[in-house]
């Protein structure tokens, strides 16, 4: 493979000079950059993107942080996400953190060590300090660090809010509402919809159950298994609250034992993904606009990369989703 | 932060001793390694990844090429690949093509710039030139190449004999089959899956509709739009077969419809992937072994770029899933 030196020797030029214009920093006349460009044409030359970054100290790559792609919600975000990078000139580089061990301080390294030029997470396994320290190029999605990283999340107390209205208005006696174990300490901030749904329903004197599910289990043979279980449970619950793999695997279930939807039991699932509106029946949801937080992450994070700028955190809205588990 | 020129200065060695012990190529003597890795750590010296892969010519990076992350089949396989990959100790840099121009010819010039050791491609929308003149360090799935590139896939003509099958024994009169554009141009080899099912229902003298779907649309809405279209259009069809988030819409707009499935409508999906066991009615489906085509392509890729050898191209075997929608 022809190198720089070739292109210069070629177009009868110095090193230096060749460098100059192929990497487009440094003054270079227009006729000796045609020369050169010509010369780089004629030898097929490729610049190397792992030197000429190493130049720039920038990759162009951005490291995407999720638990997992087999989740709805996380695989229209990554979708998003990568639509929207490239739009603004940068390469994803997508890493799922649940199969591995130490996945995601692997990843915190490669900031350490240029290889991406900054990381948009949503996995939340470390503590603070280990982001903190790890040169702060970061914007966090569902997770509010005491430090300097901005965060976008939806409104979560409106979630909760918009569910408990729901339950409430359609008679609920017993809602069963599960949420993530990330969620219990915090690290994750869709606790806070479970939690004020919890509140607004006890003012009610409406009976709530809560379940935890396992850390970092998203997949369907799991939901399957706890949506069985918690059935067999709580018999006596007639609404659930859930996100929406797990809140489908309680309506085909209840389908399934002969259930009347919504009569006997109402469903309302968080996320609001696609398939809650193919669904027969169609799914009560509180809807996340996973667009809208594709783009603010986006935004926040290529700021502060390009012009060093620190952005603001964001709160976005969330809406009700009209459907047939819960009118 | 300290470099690597500071590490030799401290440890009073020189700078080419300093790198040699750093990157592990060369001799340099028990004593002195221990001197120098003192020094790095007293320092706090992270290598930077860039400039160690320039010298090893390696960035320790596969490239995975997939359409679409919503799709259930291509979520499960990217997830599977990931973790197979990271076994072997390699990153995964996941793109999806879907929402790019030229996002398939842009990832081929990585390779050649050497910022990925090798690609897994399942996205297909360039001729076979582009790949074979581009290093070849490629493992193809569902795409069979002229050239010395190996591939992966599963035995879509069984999967097409057992659909043929089933919707002769339940007695079908008309099935429509639905297969997707890449499939037509041979570019994507599951059109075998359809072909076979048409000669097969054929010699039986059952009819056959075949639709097929727009280039590079997996995504919902389209999905509903096309399944309502159809049993619209084709009001006489008693059995479907098309791709599992597809046939979803079907049985999910038949359902919604009044229809008895599968007393009046038979469905048979291809992929088998998750979703088609939590559904209610379970779906009966054609399994790809989606975690055997990962661990295929895996081996396939790391082998050629750690030993150069160019492995067999493999064809999977496929499998039955007994369901509710075609018993």
């Amino acid at each position: 493979m022809a190198s720089i030196k070739d292109v210069a020797k070629l177009a009868g030029v110095g090193l230096g000079t060749a460098s100059r214009a192929m990497s487009g920093k440094g003054y270079v006349s227009p006729e000796t950059r045609r020369k050169i460009e010509w010369a780089a044409k004629e030898l097929r030359y490729t610049p190397n993107i792992l030197a000429q970054n190493l130049l720039k100290n920038k990759s162009g790559i951005i490291g995407i942080l999720i638990p997992c792609l087999e989740h709805s919600f996380y695989s229209r975000l990554v979708q998003c996400l990568e639509a929207d990078l490239y739009k603004k000139g940068y390469k994803s580089m997508i890493w799922c953190t649940i199969s591995q061990n130490h996945g995601e301080q692997d990843y915190l390294d490669m900031l350490e060590k240029n290889l991406v030029d900054g990381i948009i997470t949503a996995t939340h396994s470390l503590n603070d300090e280990s982001y903190l320290e790890s040169g702060r190029v970061i914007a966090a999605f569902d997770r509010e660090f005491q430090g300097e990283i901005p965060f976008v999340r939806s409104d979560h107390e409106e979630a909760g809010r918009l569910a408990a209205e729901h339950f409430r208005k359609n008679g609920c006696k017993k809602v069963l509402s599960i949420y993530g174990a990330d969620t219990r300490d915090g690290r994750i901030s869709t606790g806070q919809a479970h939690e004020n749904l919890r509140r607004r329903l006890e003012r009610e004197k409406i009976q709530v159950a809560e379940v935890c599910t396992d850390r970092e289990r998203f997949d369907p043979p799991y939901y399957r298994r706890l949506a069985k279980e918690c059935l067999e449970k709580y018999r006596d619950a007639d609404g659930i609250f859930a996100s929406d793999l797990l809140a489908l695997e309680f309506l085909f279930q209840a389908l399934r034992k002969g259930k009347k939807i919504p009569e006997e039991l109402k469903i309302i699932s968080y996320d609001g993904t696609e398939i809650t509106r193919s669904v027969y029946p169609r799914m009560s949801a509180v809807v996340q606009d996973i667009d809208g937080i594709s783009k603010a992450l986006t935004d926040i994070l290529i700021e502060r990369i390009e012009t060093g700028k620190v952005s603001e955190s964001r709160i976005l809205p969330v809406k009700w989703q009209e459907g047939e588990t819960c009118s």
